[in-house]
């Protein structure tokens, strides 16, 4: 514990001092209480005279930063003491190497389940280093819906090394409506949705997440990994991109992205001054109903193309019927504020990304725009 | 450009905003403009109301700091147009890995100078993927000093792929008096040296660098590499650690690490306000004079275990006499706000790291306190 009191804020008085709201992707908006408290200690770091970007990753002072960040994720998401946790650098792109190349020295084969771009980008990094099975793929129902499969109609390997899933797609605005339950390991790319619903935490082999949605700022990401995963990698997987050399050395096997880490640390200090993942939980939920039911009460005007148990949570993807009009309620949104609505190049449309720091009241005007501007048009 | 003045207070002035000076070898302590610019800008960068983490990595905005931070490296070190400039995620140890994968795929074969810590840590890692020649290493003198052996005494071999070395050593405070002349690429770690002095980039074939000490905060390193060295790498060579998918993408194949751009960003505009690399170089020998001359003048007290030639101008490296007395000379200076001069845990002694950031008035707190301290003892 730091002991001290973190945050000394309340959300609607805060986040009238901020001119936008930006439903960027990622790197995403962060809680205001975290810039304001980064911004503080810009200078001077529970009183060193050194900004945290300064401190040795050897000191205790950074070794406060890194257990206390730690503790509080183990905290918030009831991680077993079978499971460890590391800081990485780099992106959850970077883990689609890992994975596989930590996984497969001994089961050169696994099962991936794509149900988007960032599933598909996952296995087809996985291919460079065995064999792939694409055990089960998004589907459109007959009203051009998209939707996961039940696991039951999976084509599962007996003999893979793991099973590879992304729970909720940034891009296709995808979420899984359940935790699928396989025999071999469960590995999820939970960049997207970590902390922002409870998970039974051994339900997994491997967790892992990039923090620039809701645990921070690019360049850090979290790895949770049950222990018997650990083990010798393929050969010449770098040093670095060894799991058993990074959890031996407590993430600190090299220099660490340190700000990165202290950055998360705040966020998790803050997620647990919201009351933790379940008020998080709850909250993320009032937010996505919010939108997508002024996109159920417009049919004529809005359309959802995902089937409704699998509408993201985190990442409202909708388009205008008309398409014609999307630039227009791109810009009309940007002059009240509401900025990074422009869906994913690849898919068109409008996305609103409303991770865990993204507030209420930030919502509310979007769903009122959204009213009004078909009420317009 | 920025079109915009960055820097408005004067070293002077500055330096007294600061409770302590910090020798800490890195992550290192920053320039204060940097710092104040970072804080001034956390919740708006260019009136955008996004702080520079809050910036999508595909947005005009944190193109115009990735553009500002590659255009300011170039103009400081005149890099041609034949070397792509690369700032990606993780610290100069996985270039230990990229190196080696990129290069030997058709050549496995590679000569490495070793001449402290972190060139054997280079040559160990590249061992995992091909044939290392220790080419040269690091000698003693008669007085026990240790040296770099000249360039003509070096085992090269004709068939290697790249020569490797690290011009300066920051835990032995070793640095290369001269650059050397090879047939084949020299690729150089100048983590601890990068922008400390002129160079010729043509001289190397690749020059990397952790921003940590001389670039910025720890998670981003640069790298500099001639056109004809970025190929096709090593067989299952993780897609991120590709050199030619780094360069044709701009480093942006997946989300950076945003922050870390900027910081480094900010550093750089900071080394152009104080002069460019030939003004920061002139210092940065002033500083580093100061210092072995309190040395040199005290030889019953302290003692520099580097031949003279060879002596770091960035990592002063020294030892009392009475190797009792380092732990009261260490608590001492910290009284008077002189912090993290012990040495690397493996060197014992006293270290003073003194980069680019380091105020000419710190040293010479550090020169006065050296002087008295002996006297006293």
């Amino acid at each position: 514990m730091l002991g001290y009191q973190v945050f000394e804020v309340e959300e609607g008085e805060t986040q009238n001092m901020r001119k936008i709201y930006n439903f960027n992707a990622g790197p995403a908006m962060l809680p205001y209480e975290v810039l304001l408290k980064a911004q503080t200690e810009m200078f001077d770091w529970h009183n060193t005279g050194m900004s945290p970007m300064e401190l040795g990753h050897r000191g205790s002072d950074f070794k406060t930063i890194a257990d206390d960040a730690e503790k509080n994720l183990r905290e918030l998401l009831n991680v077993p003491a079978n499971y460890q946790v590391l800081f990485l650098a780099g992106g959850a792109s970077l883990q689609f190497a890992m994975v596989p190349l930590n996984l497969m020295a001994d089961k050169p084969k696994a099962d991936y389940i794509e149900t988007g771009i960032w599933s598909k980008k996952a296995s087809s990094e996985a291919k460079r280093y065995g064999d792939i099975n694409i055990a089960a793929r998004a589907q459109q129902d007959a009203d051009g819906k998209s939707y996961v499969p039940t696991t039951d109609t999976w084509n599962l390997s007996d003999d893979a090394a793991y099973v590879h899933y992304t729970p909720n797609e940034t891009i296709d605005g995808i979420e899984f409506p359940w935790v699928p339950k396989t025999k071999t390991p469960l590995v999820a790319d939970m960049t997207s949705n970590l902390l922002t619903r409870p998970i039974n935490v051994t339900d997994y082999g491997i967790i892992y997440a990039g923090a620039q949605k809701n645990l921070g700022q690019a360049g850090i990401t979290v790895v949770i990994i049950r222990d018997d995963l650990i083990k010798e990698p393929m050969q010449r997987t770098p040093t670095l991109l060894t799991y058993s050399v990074q959890a031996e050395n407590h993430s600190l096997y090299n220099t660490p992205p340190t700000y990165a880490w202290y950055i998360s640390g705040l966020v998790l200090q803050w997620s647990k001054a919201q009351g933790g993942v379940q008020a998080l939980y709850e909250k993320n939920k009032r937010k996505a109903e919010t939108l997508y039911s002024v996109i159920d009460q417009l049919p004529e005007f809005y359309e959802s193309r995902v089937r409704k148990d699998c509408r993201s949570m985190l990442n409202v993807m909708f388009y205008l019927r008309d398409e014609s009009l999307t630039p227009k309620f791109l810009e009309a949104a940007k002059q009240i504020g509401l900025i990074n609505l422009r869906g994913h190049r690849v898919s068109g449309g409008v996305r609103a990304s409303i991770y865990n720091p993204m507030p209420e009241k930030a919502v509310n005007k979007l769903a009122e725009f959204m009213t009004d501007f078909a009420k317009k048009s």
